[in-house]
């Protein structure tokens, strides 16, 4: 039986929208999302859970309160749990982050650009 | 203050062992590993956990008993906890894999490709 892999670009060519988390995998109890980002998101944090971004095309910044961390396509970046941290891209930007199940992108924030929770594609 | 994103380039030219995994990030209790394959490793399972395979650059397939999974740049794939495995990759091949901190890279099956854990790059 040939299994079929999980092919980045295809999961990116279905859908358009910006902020808002699809889940293309899952491991033990940890989803891996790819999000289309562009703009300013809003400050938050995650208490209880570490947060990976990895940028598989295009720029993004993570603001801090006390700095930033700026990253391009290849490079990925772990924000501490607990942390406030505010990403950014001027122009579109794919990434992928990775996180346990269950975590709402906003974290303690909320607000409009709370998504829904594992949405697929 | 500016943080420095990890860049899987500058990484994997800090090494140059096939079947070595290097930590590159820790999230939680769940580690990014890079490798750079090529040949045939063991066949092997690891019980406790899923294994998320991201191939960064080149070509590799995963086989199991009952079939395979080819991947290429921009693909990855999760093995099953407990699913019999064996990677492959006949020219070398540059990958990125996510697991539990503490995961033998030959699982049940040791022998001399055995790699030392918790090796940072």
């Amino acid at each position: 039986m040939t299994r079929k892999p999980i092919n980045l670009n295809e999961k990116y060519a279905k859908f358009t929208e910006h902020w808002s988390p699809k889940v293309v995998a899952e491991m033990n109890d940890y989803q891996f999302k790819l999000a289309k980002i562009q703009g300013s998101f809003v400050w938050h944090s995650h208490a209880d859970t570490d947060e990976v971004f990895i940028v598989i095309e295009g720029q993004m910044s993570i603001d801090f309160r006390d700095g930033k961390v700026d990253l391009k396509e290849g490079e990925m970046f772990v924000v501490p749990k607990g942390v406030e941290h505010k990403p950014f891209a001027e122009d579109e930007c794919k990434i992928m982050f990775v996180e346990p199940r269950g975590v709402v992108n906003t974290g303690d924030a909320g607000g409009e650009l709370t998504a829904e929770e594992d949405v697929w594609v």
